[in-house]
């Protein structure tokens, strides 16, 4: 039973509510406590991360019954409706635990065709990044804006992010790198800020590797929302993950593909 | 003469008031115009930079004529009392133009011993972080909060910041390197704002190289005042700039030096 007095979006807003509710007590803790889910390398998980997206499951439990929902900490539920809620509750645990106002609320809804609605929420500056049927905007400090990715410029000219050297193998940071030696100017470090200022206008290119479907499908509607095209580096659909290359218009994204896909 | 009815922690933050109105406006601005201050590299200087400058010292003429004032822009204004306010409007330009919330306005005050007073404040987010005479403190989203760095631990489990590799020469991005390699988690890119996070507590390490003077002041005083350290990479006092290293606590202060003093 779907409860038709609500649209996706409004779902999708009151499971970012619940989240930043979840999260934000735990923000800039001193003695957060983390834990290393991975052997090898540093992969730490909250309390938060989980907090999150129990609330968020819970939301959709009551909202959404009928669909299916995959999240990063607790898996897939297969529902009956043949669409997807894909949920990442704190992408960008690194900044988390470092303090950084950068990591985000990740939330996406599709179809057997990829995502079609998707949400970047930053709870700490209270802006979130909202995209639908090629209408985008962002609430934040500063008020309501209709989100709208660059204009085409030259390589030469343009802005670009990326979390590498943090992520990726060697070969994927090289193909990176012959991408970002040609560019104005490249930055580090803004996890999935990164996707929501591409789609704000504010930067050209975000280049990443090694990304699962949960990191990558909310940014992918959002972008899309905005203007921007989102696939991997050979052109394909990016929502299972990957490596993946988002871009404010067609020039540029043909640009870097021009660059990537012969790695 | 001196408007001793106002603090000298009054008058910065009604600089960093007036900064906050002069630089927001131009944030995000799709079409904002940049230019280019040196002949080779990028280093955007705006039209927020200048405004934001001007409207501190406007503040400065009214509550302390006395005082020499040393500005990013506008250069050295030598007055009678001994005291330097050092101001940077905004530090981490490459960030501003990227629309990342990690820039800051930096307002130091300063005497022949050094800074003593510090600002960083995030105009964006709404953040203020100062601190004086062994009081530190943000004002933010989540309300007002004690600063206080972290508490010693090895370098093993030791997060580190840094503006490497966007800044500093080759031999400095090495050494930096050789401290980061042995860290738990290196983050980039986060411009000032990696100094506020290690005076909240967040992380224990920023290194850095080619800082002004007026890069650093400020961190300086607001890191010490919650209890951190800031040297150049021999121990010795960097209010001028240059190779920085600001810690958390004297222990991994000690073991950042052992490695990036061999450098």
């Amino acid at each position: 039973m779907r409860h038709t007095h609500l649209s996706d979006q409004d779902v999708a807003e009151e499971m970012a509510d619940a989240a930043r509710l979840a999260i934000l007590p735990f923000f800039r803790q001193v003695d957060l406590e983390t834990e290393n889910k991975l052997d090898a390398g540093f992969d730490p998980v909250t309390a938060a991360d989980r907090d999150a997206e129990k609330a968020m499951r819970a939301v959709l439990a009551k909202r959404r019954p009928d669909d299916s929902v995959l999240g990063e900490e607790f898996g897939h539920s297969v529902g009956t409706s043949g669409r997807t809620w894909v949920l990442d509750p704190i992408d960008g645990t690194r900044g988390f635990i470092s303090g950084t106002p950068t990591w985000g609320v990740l939330i996406a809804l599709g179809d057997a065709n990829g995502p079609f609605l998707g949400v970047i929420d930053q709870p700490y500056i209270g802006e979130r990044f909202v995209g639908q049927d090629g209408q985008a905007f962002v609430t934040g400090p500063t008020g309501k804006a209709r989100l709208k990715t660059r204009a085409a410029r030259e390589l030469e000219q343009a802005v670009v992010f990326t979390t590498f050297p943090e992520v990726g193998t060697e070969a994927e940071c090289e193909a990176f790198h012959a991408v970002s030696r040609k560019a104005k100017l490249t930055r580090y470090g803004m996890d999935c800020y990164a996707y929501a200022l591409l789609a704000a206008g504010q930067v050209d290119l975000v280049i990443e590797a090694g990304l699962n479907a949960y990191d990558i499908q909310a940014p992918i509607a959002v972008i899309r929302a905005a203007g921007g095209i989102v696939t991997d580096w050979q052109g394909n659909p990016a929502h299972g993950g990957g490596r993946v290359v988002a871009a404010a218009n067609s020039d540029i994204h043909a640009a870097a593909l021009g660059i990537l896909g012969t790695f």
